[in-house]
């Protein structure tokens, strides 16, 4: 999407593909800064500190990781040093390893000389794939936000509620939740996001706000604590979510407190979408909430907090006291009876078995 | 409460009851220091910007803020100005208005020279029966927390999970929801709190982690977020929260995002209490997402955080973009049909018309 007008990708091959650029995005909303990547180590730590984050960019960028890695080393055991080094900066992320294995059987049947240019060549397709997918997505959720926009007055304002970024920063372009919103805004509805703050990591209040800020999309930055007072005030009209793991019966792992904001939707009428790419259904998990483990990952993310000075420099502040101990589970599970329907690259269907089942034939156990 | 092994309460009076004194609670947790309030616009300053907080404090404030007026000027002129000054510092507080026409009621019908000795009287006498009142809801809520005791296994963590402050700092000593907690601790029970954080202002993170830290209860702090996924797992065994409003029919207006934490403890079976003393009811009101206007406040409280720095300054940063703007709805309402039941001075009951008519007959219409 756009920058200053410009349209960009989050991840473009640099140097023939021996090395890859991506936008740092632990400094943003505060500065736009790129970095190239030019070693497996400093794809690893992109991925594992976050400075990419987001399950379909965290996917793309583990592929190139195998193409820069085999640039360095193509034999068996770089292969294999490679994906067990990508694989393990994060635990839940389910594009990881989908792009990991793919990228794993594409090359290991090559010839050594042969899977440098290999690799290269598939991490170029998996970032196309990844944009295909996620306009899709958009154009399937237009749809939705269209039927929406039928039954309230001309003009009217449509609020669609998200939380963390599950937008074009999270992907290779596009975004998955936002997709649907870039899609309706540039179609001339009149679209307006309550962005979810996203503590702790604030992802919502960074990267959400500044890249509707940046494309031009209304939109109104609220605490995590104020969806479900707006939705009890007919003040939101629809919520749209992204996802990292999606389980077979329609389950849905997620940056935590998306649960807290499924439940309030449920109580208040408002319909709860999820946007997904087929590669983050996880088939071989069924109840999310009882199989799904959850990372946790430093309390320092809670006590600690990073913006900008009233002067301008970037600091980081401590907000409890010393002595108070806090706990950071990263991710929860939304159940399926709790959401409205699942926004797929394929259509939308219902968040059940049954419901994947229909559009993805391919991936239901034979009866 | 204790602080440094020594009794503290919240707001004391000096010179003769001519000036009050309180504690900072805005520089809290990272300085604990106190103020010396000697005018009417002091007080009502606190007030406005909430160096006070909390509805039981605000009322205690209050009455001294009408005694420190009287000190200066005890004519009808006078006492109608200190009034009017003090009602419209926080338009949500129903104890605001409570103390302020019970001071009213005490004073008008005296000669003016007897005033600002009465006033002094009746404002220590307002803090004392907050005092006593708090205690009392903390031994009906240690039954509560003992009969979940008596469910587990001798030794066994009971978790309890509070947002917001309803601590000791939001009233005059022990606190609402916290009373109980105080209570449990100190004779012995293995209590642990989740403190909610407690977006945009962190009262949580800040105050009750700081209160709970310097009393010596186990606890940790985590987002706003996070409380749906630990009821998933079987790890909240029970919430407390205070409430600056409880309507007639047992709503309950509380700090923006306790709604969400009462619809998370519904979907789990997770018991969920509020504490209040009675003067917090507001009997005119029934429905409260009908009926109860809420507190807009700056979005700057979003947009800008506030904690010390790695070099042990005070600094706010800014978390969102530029360009980006914020909304910030103080406070929401939990329905009835979400709430276990209510912890009053009086006792438990259902979270009902019916139930508080039980308790507060005096206040219920005659049939």
């Amino acid at each position: 999407m756009r920058v200053n007008g410009t349209a960009w990708r989050t991840i473009w091959p640099l140097d023939d593909g021996r090395a890859v650029g991506i936008i740092d995005q632990t400094r943003l909303p505060h500065a736009f800064e790129t970095l190239v990547l030019s070693s497996l180590d400093e794809v690893a730590h992109a991925i594992s500190a976050m400075l990419v984050r987001g399950a379909p960019l965290i996917g793309a960028t583990a592929a190139w990781g195998m193409a820069v890695a085999m640039a360095h080393d193509a034999s068996d055991a770089g292969l294999d040093h490679a994906y067990q080094v990508l694989v393990s900066t994060r635990p839940t992320a389910i594009n990881l390893r989908w792009a990991l294995d793919d990228m794993k059987a594409h090359l290991a049947p090559l010839p050594a000389a042969e899977r440098a240019q290999a690799a290269r060549a598939r991490a170029a397709q998996v970032c196309d794939e990844d944009v295909a997918l996620n306009e899709a997505i958009g154009t399937h959720g237009l749809g939705i936000i269209r039927q929406i926009a039928a039954g309230k007055a001309a003009g009217e304002r449509i609020n669609i509620l998200t939380h963390c970024n599950a937008g074009w920063l999270a992907t290779v372009d596009w975004g998955t939740a936002l997709a649907p919103i870039y899609k309706a805004h540039d179609a001339g509805l009149p679209i307006h996001v309550w962005v979810d703050e996203t503590r702790p990591r604030n992802q919502g209040a960074s990267l959400t706000a500044w890249e509707l800020n940046s494309h031009g999309v209304p939109h109104t930055v609220i605490v995590d604590n104020a969806g479900g007072h707006y939705m009890q005030h007919g003040q939101v009209d629809m919520v749209i979510v992204g996802t990292d793991r999606t389980t077979a019966q329609g389950d849905v792992c997620n940056k935590i407190g998306t649960y807290l904001k499924a439940l309030a939707a449920k109580d208040n009428g408002v319909p709860f979408y999820v946007a997904l790419p087929g590669p983050t259904i996880d088939w071989t998990v069924n109840d999310g909430v009882a199989e799904i483990p959850i990372e946790e990952r430093s309390g320092a993310e809670v006590t600690r907090l990073w913006g900008r000075t009233d002067e301008g420099a970037l600091a980081w502040v401590t907000v409890t006291p010393e002595g108070s101990p806090a706990a950071n589970p990263a991710f929860d599970v939304t159940p399926a009876r709790l959401i409205t329907g699942l926004i797929t690259e394929r259509g939308v269907c219902p968040a059940s078995a049954q419901g994947l089942a229909g559009l993805y034939p391919e991936n239901t156990p034979a009866a």
